[in-house]
C-alpha cells in the first residue's frame, strides 16, 4: 500500500475544563485541531498548525509527536494557552460555556510552513474566517479543501465565512448552524442552499440523529451509533471532520461512494470520542476496534440483503 | 401471490380544521385511525374499528370503503364527529392543538365485530390506553400487535399504558414520549427500558430524522426522505405506522429482516403524507410511486457496495 497523504489541519489548541454529569476534567488537552488531528491519524500522517503559549505541558507536545502529528507549523509564543471551560448538563447536545479565553490564539497568523504548502488534503476547524482564508492562500493546489465553523463566526463574520464557503469543497456544519446560517427551517432546505454558496458538498452534523451529506448527487443519511451513555461529548465533530478527512487522504479518493464511506469512519471516530472525557478513548483505539465499529454502522443502517452481507 | 393477512386498526375518525404556514383545509377526513388505514391498504386490506357521529359525511364512508377498508366495525352513533384544530408554525415538528372536541369518542367502546376476532395483525393507534387493553381482550391470537400513545396517556393513564406495553409486540412512541416515559434524555437508553417493559421491538419516530428500530438483536436507523418542504405533517406517524404493518401483514413476515424493510415503508408512506395536506397524497399513490420512494432511501442511506447495488 502506498504512503497515505498527509492531511493539513490548521485550528485550535487548548487547555479544557470540562464537567458532564459523568466527571469532569481540568487542564485536559483539547482543541479543535487536537481531536481532529488524533482521529485523523488513524488513517493518515498529520501536519498540525496551531499556537500554544509557554505554559503548554511538555508531555502534551510529546503525545502529539508521538502520534503521526507533524509539529512544524505549531507555533509556542510567549503568553498563555487557549483554554475553554465548559459544562453540559443531562442533555449532551448543547454544551454550555462558562470561559472562554484566547490569550495567544487572539493574535494567532496560521503561517504554512514551506514543505506544507503542497498539502493536498485540508482540513480548516473552527477558526476565524479570515484566518481560514489566509490558510487558503498559502497552500497551492489542494485537492479537498475542507472547512468547520460555528454560531460566532456566523453572526459576527458573516461575509468573510461566505468567501471561505466559495473557496473550499466540502463544509461541515452542524444543523443549528446550517439553520442559522440559511435562515431556514428545514435543514433540507439549507443544505441545498449552502451547496449554493459554494461547497460541492455540505456535510450537516446532528449528533444523536448521525450526519446528512448532500451534495449535487444526492442525499446520503448516516446514522449515528446507539450509545446508551455519552461521557463528554467535547470534540465529537472534530473527531468526525478528522476521521472522514484523514480517510478520504488515506485512499486518495474523493469520488461520492468514498465520501460516504468516510463519513461513516468520521461517526466511528466521533462515537469513540464521546466515550469518555478529553482523549482518553479516541486515542486509545486498535484498528480493529475502528473496523469492527465500521462493520456495526453497516448493521445498523443496512435493510436490504441483510442475511446475505451480515 | 396469496392474498394478504387483513390488518386490524382501532383508533380515531376525525375531522381536522389544519392551518400550516403553507395553507389550511377545514373539515378534512383525519384521524389516526384513518391516516393509517389509508397506508396500509397500499399492501393489506384494513378492518377498521372507530367511531363517528351523525354529522360525519357520507362522501367520507365511500372514500374509505372504496379503498378496502372493510367498515363493519366503524359505529356511527348520535352526536358529532370527533373534532382536532390545530396549526404548525415553521417548526413543523411541533403540532399546537387549538381545539379537541372528543364528542362521540368521549363514550366510545371499541367493539371488535365477531368476524375481526380472528385478526393476526393489529395496530392499536393512539387512544386511552383503556381501550387498547379492552380491544386486545377481544382479539383471540394476534400475530403481531402493535401500538401506539401519546404524551397525554403517559401523564394521565400511566398504568393503563405500562399494561399495554406488556400486551404488544411492538411499541411506537415518538422520541419526546420515549423520553418522557422513561425518564431519560438519551433515546437509545430510554428504547432500551421501553424493551423491559414488554414489547420485543421499540421503534422510535423522530421525525425529520428518521426513525430507531431497538430489539433483542440489535438497532436499526432509518433515514428520513430529505424532503425540502414540509407541507402538512398530520398524520406522518399514523402514516407510518400504517404502511409499516401493512406490509408486514402482506408479507406475513415478521422476522427482523423483514421489519426493517416495513421500517423503510412506513417511512415511505410518511414521506408521502406530509407533502400535502389531510389525505391529499397518500391517497393518491401508486405501486410505482411507492416501489421507487423505497429504491430511493436505499440510495439514502447505503454507503457500501454503492456502485453494485445502486
Amino acid at each position: 500500500m502506498p504512503e497515505s497523504k498527509p492531511v493539513l489541519i490548521v485550528g485550535s489548541v487548548a487547555l479544557d475544563n470540562v464537567r458532564t454529569p459523568f466527571g469532569e476534567v481540568e487542564d485536559a488537552l483539547g482543541g479543535a485541531a487536537v481531536y481532529s488531528s488524533i482521529a485523523a491519524t488513524y488513517f493518515a500522517p498529520v501536519r498540525l498548525v496551531g499556537v500554544v503559549g509557554e505554559d503548554f505541558p511538555e508531555k502534551h507536545v510529546q503525545f502529539l509527536a508521538s502520534r503521526r502529528v507533524d509539529l512544524a507549523g505549531m507555533q509556542k509564543v510567549p503568553g498563555k494557552t487557549f483554554r475553554w471551560s465548559g459544562y453540559y448538563e443531562f442533555d449532551l447536545n448543547q454544551a454550555h460555556t462558562l470561559d472562554t479565553k484566547l490569550n495567544v490564539f487572539q493574535h494567532f497568523r496560521p503561517t504554512i510552513p514551506q514543505q506544507y504548502r503542497d498539502s493536498k488534503y485540508v482540513f480548516l476547524a473552527n477558526i476565524d474566517p479570515d484566518l481560514q482564508l489566509q490558510v487558503l492562500d498559502q497552500i497551492e493546489s489542494p485537492k479537498l479543501a475542507v472547512c468547520d465553523t460555528m454560531n460566532f463566526w456566523i453572526e459576527s463574520k458573516r461575509d468573510s465565512l461566505l468567501e471561505v464557503l466559495k473557496r473550499v469543497d466540502i463544509a461541515f456544519l452542524n444543523d443549528a448552524e446550517a439553520r442559522q446560517l440559511c435562515g431556514s427551517f428545514s435543514i433540507i432546505k439549507a443544505a441545498r442552499q449552502l451547496l449554493e454558496m459554494g461547497p460541492s458538498v455540505v456535510i450537516i452534523k446532528k449528533g444523536e440523529h448521525g450526519a446528512l451529506m448532500v451534495s449535487e448527487s444526492g442525499y446520503f443519511s448516516a446514522p449515528s451509533y446507539p450509545l446508551e451513555e455519552v461521557r463528554d461529548p467535547t470534540g465529537a465533530g472534530d473527531s468526525f471532520a478528522g476521521g472522514f478527512i484523514g480517510y478520504v487522504a488515506s485512499t486518495d479518493d474523493i469520488s461520492e461512494a468514498n465520501l460516504r464511506k468516510a463519513v461513516i469512519f468520521g461517526s466511528t471516530l466521533a462515537s469513540f470520542d464521546v466515550e469518555d472525557f478529553s482523549l482518553r478513548r479516541l486515542s486509545s483505539l486498535t484498528t480493529k476496534d475502528i473496523a469492527a465499529r465500521y462493520c456495526e454502522f453497516k448493521q445498523i443502517a443496512q435493510f436490504e440483503a441483510l442475511a446475505a452481507n451480515g
